[in-house]
């Protein structure tokens, strides 16, 4: 008997009336009385769960399968019955149900609403719970769907390197990467830690971000994306914050700032329309018990043009609102999250672009605008999240990215090779990094980052 | 004017006769008589480029275009020219021509063939040749069709974590991530390093494997995949070795060592139909130029069925070979490359499942065969490679992996959460893990690992 999904049953379900199929998965809900009982099986393929009836004597074990407690792992062979006039389309009539695997009745994930605290400290059981079996389904799916936004429009998809010799961008801290046995570091004989006898003949970092390699893949392919993990080893308690998070960074040669923007909208859009079509009960579930607004919000956004905005123009609307703010804004001030959350919610009401940021507060390689004062630089707000995407036109011109270098303190010489795509057919090319988690945020309404990780990594915990 | 991509050029040729288009992409050679030249101009999009024909008179920039260096970026308008006598079956005949980005007589590329080695010293500019534009278009097909192949048959794409607390299996070095200054190191009254310290509270490795979580997974949706980096800590100067590398990790509940052998025989075949269909030119060129056997071997993979056999088997069927290996095998003893190969090109001359390894030589959470001496592992050779999977079904009896742990000296704690596993709901299941690059390097013929991955690490480079 070949075993089918759970959401391939409903899937197909007009056509499986009175046939036999095999089910697997585990109880969430168990009930009987003398003679009859009912299983909610759910299996992960979706969202619901399918309702099995079990009857004394059709089944062998009626009295062994009445006893079992929430969690076991079950196979159910029975007969599929159409059911219009309830609640779920169908059920199953079991023939035959075999115990795969014991659960006990201490189970830490008991028929009751627990606190995402709680399921934190039990991440290995959690996807298991209506939450993050949702989560991490929507979370599956807009990957998916970013891949295929990409490979469709002749995307190359680029695997950057996660070690480096090199800090991207001055970036945030890093982690260090050694095989050294810290106890035993080999010294220079001024003290010093002798880096060029590690693994790698120096010392290597994690990478915070794929971008000055993708620019590389870029200036060969056109067209490409990275999809990958990151870091940040900042001490940060925030609910936004993680030590390790995936991004995706598009790089497009011949392309500038407006493109970029047509291609993140795009992007965002294409992949909410995606998940919408791919998760509709996750998403549903989502909007009833997370975030009432969530349905609402995505149509809105899959269907309207983003706004856009100068960096110079937001701080004049800003200004004017000073008095509710913590941080006061003034030209050359960075945009903190409640300015950010103020412009995309309650002046744009929608997903917002700001442009031309003064180019003391970004990175040296964004390109320098004819002011002088500011860079082609754009950072995606939505409402909820704050800044979601992070861009820029990247600075093709080699002796204005040599002088920008020196500028900002940046070291030459460790940065040859990507001056080199200036002098060798460098082109005008965009770009922009993605959080993936913010975004599966975005998606799900859930408002800590540690409930649409997996296995977060955080300040302090690394568990599991 | 939209530009368009030049292998859409291609694949839309017949409705363009006569039509203007903007091309944008890289001089890989130009030649000029007089008043008439030719770029051979390619943008990645495709193996091919395109041939644009440049005409004093017709641009007005006849002599600045015609003195262009090899490299240059360029940006081209001009009309469409069917050439169906030509080997090429169409031409653009340009009505301008700018440059983009200049490039120098001494661009590190000249049209000329130019060694890996050489190559691999030039990684950032290396994408532009032959050989590594095939093979990075290659590896994101691959990379798209293994995400295609999970997500249509239901599975969830999982994020493992790279940062982990734990040594997934014993299995290998690890390297150490850290954010303490080396010179600084905070340490116990002992003089050992203090680790509470560090940033996650205690020691932190990168992750060999996601399997074990991906089975924490695989308790709740049924069939997952991972598609991420893992690590080695490996001081190895072979061509088949990385430091860093990417691995695909499926894990299905209820699913046997069959079923697992069956999954990974579909998942090669898809990818390979799936590579072949996408990336035509590209595999002609690797087989033409890099491994002349290369096509006649994937039709022959993706059209048959792979071949079984039990390690003993295998084992006696070495053993009357000894003659001719370095290293004798003898029941018992780990597989080395050339057995490997043997096996699989001599004796089977198509890939080779061999299954159920001594346990001694396999990890703690294979499934214990009734013999009680062999596993339900399986490793996948192929020709010309050697193993590119190694799976197994997991052990789900608690009582038997909790004996396994003690007797493989594995600290019982540590796995407290995988053991987990089995006391709540535990199920047969199985998984394998897939080495991408080693599949790269069977898909494209390329034999050093070096020359697949963009910016390689391996011992002793860490390079851009």
């Amino acid at each position: 008997m070949e075993k089918i999904d759970i959401a391939d049953l409903y899937r197909k379900s007009g056509t499986l009336e009175g046939k036999t199929v095999t089910v697997c998965g585990w109880v969430r809900t168990i009930r009987d009385s003398k003679a009859l009982g009912f299983i909610d099986l759910n299996d992960g393929s979706g969202f619901k769960g399918v309702q099995i009836v079990f009857e004394d004597g059709k089944i062998g074990n009626y009295k062994e399968v009445a006893r079992l407690n929430v969690g076991t792992a079950v196979s159910v062979t029975g007969t599929v019955v159409l059911t219009p006039q309830a609640k779920q389309p169908l059920e199953i009539h079991a023939a035959e149900l075999c115990v795969e695997g014991a659960s006990t009745p201490d189970y830490p994930l008991q028929k009751k609403r627990h606190s995402l605290e709680y399921l934190r400290t039990v991440a290995h059981l959690r996807p298991r719970t209506n939450t993050f079996s949702a989560a991490f389904r929507i979370r599956s799916a807009a990957a998916y769907a970013i891949h295929t936004f990409f490979q469709e429009r002749g995307f190359v998809y680029v695997h950057t390197p996660l070690i480096t010799g090199s800090d991207a961008e001055g970036a945030g801290e890093m982690f260090t990467v050694t095989a050294f046995d810290l106890d035993r570091l080999p010294r220079r004989e001024n003290g010093a830690v002798d880096f060029s006898k590690d693994f790698f003949g120096g010392h290597t970092s994690l990478t915070v971000s794929g971008q000055l390699e993708a620019e590389c893949m870029a200036m060969a392919f056109g067209k490409v994306y990275t999809f990958g993990p990151t870091f940040r080893a900042e001490r940060s308690y925030t609910q936004r914050h993680a030590a390790e998070f995936w991004m995706i960074e598009p790089e497009v040669a011949f392309a500038d700032l407006d493109d970029n923007m047509a291609l993140a909208q795009d992007m965002i859009r294409s992949v909410i329309r995606a998940v919408m079509e791919k998760c509709p009960d996750d998403l549903a579930f989502c909007n009833q018990f997370i975030d009432k607004g969530l349905l609402d919000r995505l149509n809105h956004v899959a269907n309207s043009d983003f706004a856009r905005v100068t960096y110079s123009d937001a701080i004049e609307i800003l200004k004017k609102e000073n008095g509710r703010f913590d941080y006061q804004v003034e030209w050359g001030s960075d945009l903190q999250t409640e300015h950010e959350r103020y412009l995309t919610e309650q002046v744009f009401k929608k997903p917002v672009f700001v442009t031309d940021y003064p180019k003391e507060i970004k990175a040296f390689y964004m390109r320098l605008n004819d002011d002088g004062k500011t860079v082609a630089a754009v950072d995606l707000l939505v409402p909820g999240i704050g800044e979601i995407i992070g861009g820029s036109q990247r600075e093709e011109r080699l002796d204005v990215l040599e002088r920008r270098l020196r500028e900002t303190g940046m070291n030459e010489d460790a940065y040859r090779w990507y001056l080199d795509l200036r002098r060798y057919g460098g082109a005008k090319h965009s770009g922009y990094g993605l959080g993936f988690e913010r975004l599966v945020m975005y998606l799900t309404g859930i408002s800590n980052i540690r409930d649409v990780i997996p296995f977060p990594r955080t300040t302090g915990s690394a568990e599991f």
